[in-house]
């Protein structure tokens, strides 16, 4: 859904999107090849294929399985590249609503970057819907987007990335460090909790001051 | 701090206040007191002087002391009251910054909840400065403060204090049951490191719909 979401935007701004799956023929995969009507602008492949084709490497997949994902798409295929990770790691096991697998000491995008040092690993948009991330109008008012990630030349990118999805240049917090991914994980156990409440997704924070 | 700025708050709002401590005499306790100027209104006491005295009690110690110190005060002196917790589980032996206690299985709210069962436990407050809690016109604006409890009436008892502080009605969001207490626990991890991005406390954040 959130590779849907964002693949879909991605074209429609332009850019060329291969879509990665496990196999290089998956169904859902092939479906959003075909959904976008953008011919040879969107493509599908297997994740190593994906992560060798793309320039910047966006990480979808379910934060539990994220690092299982990223080692099939390759070190070698990361390396040098920026990788944009808006995974959560929910667990349902003991659900609703999900927990998360992370502790309060290490995020996911801590794990991703240690695995993969050469990476340059930018955490972002996991604290909203996917509707949300690619279009910030349907959540009316002011409302931020975090982001955190070691290199500032790949978060420069980054945020680049998600002005042209219509994120305010002055929405986009830039919280430091790849540790600060921890903020915006745990936030997330609140995320929940507020769409329990509401019984809908279109929603997210300001920070006021 | 957050003791005397929730103390102050209630002695200038016509409450009788006892400030609670391990020994009857506690010095900062005792500065507390004659700091307010209010005669008999504000008072020390042991945590189970402390607790027999209230109609309501409020948690202000140290996340991590917490249920010691509420041990002191005794399971039957708060028995059938309102316990307002407003604590954070502040590991500071890894900072800065500090590292949670709690794990993103439970919070601290229903760890109290569980070893004082006859308590009804509300968790409010704790995602805000103490200067902000009791004060909120301190940041501009429209932001929001959260209740968990798993007692109706004792939110209603909690949300009119929270008026009484100046939160606005529309700005309380209950959260549900005392299990919705992790969510605005684990959000003071992305509290820290904004914080730590902003260099002051005055600061909270809006849910935007």
């Amino acid at each position: 859904m959130v590779g849907r979401a964002i693949g879909s935007k991605l074209v429609a701004l332009g850019h060329e999107v291969r879509m990665g799956s496990r196999t290089p023929d998956n169904e859902k995969a092939a479906d959003w090849v075909s959904s976008t009507g953008a011919g040879a602008a969107a493509s599908q492949g297997t994740f190593a294929d994906t992560a060798d084709f793309g320039e910047l490497v966006i990480n979808c997949t379910s934060g539990g399985a994220s690092l299982q994902a990223l080692s099939a798409a390759g070190a070698e295929h990361l390396a040098g590249k920026v990788l944009v990770d808006v995974a959560n790691t929910l667990d349902f096991s003991q659900g609703p609503p999900p927990s998360l697998l992370v502790t309060t000491k290490e995020s996911l995008g801590e794990q991703i970057q240690e695995a993969f040092p050469e990476a340059r690993v930018v955490k972002t948009l996991n604290t909203v819907n996917c509707d949300v991330m690619v279009d910030p109008s349907r959540v009316p008012g002011e409302h931020d987007i975090f982001v955190s990630g070691n290199d500032d030349a790949a978060k420069a990118t980054v945020r680049e990335l998600l002005e042209s999805f219509g994120w305010g240049t002055d929405r986009i917090v830039d919280l430091g460090d790849i540790s600060t991914a921890r903020g915006p994980e745990l936030y997330i156990v609140l995320w929940l909790r507020l769409f329990g409440l509401f019984g809908d997704s279109q929603f997210n924070i300001e920070v006021v001051r």
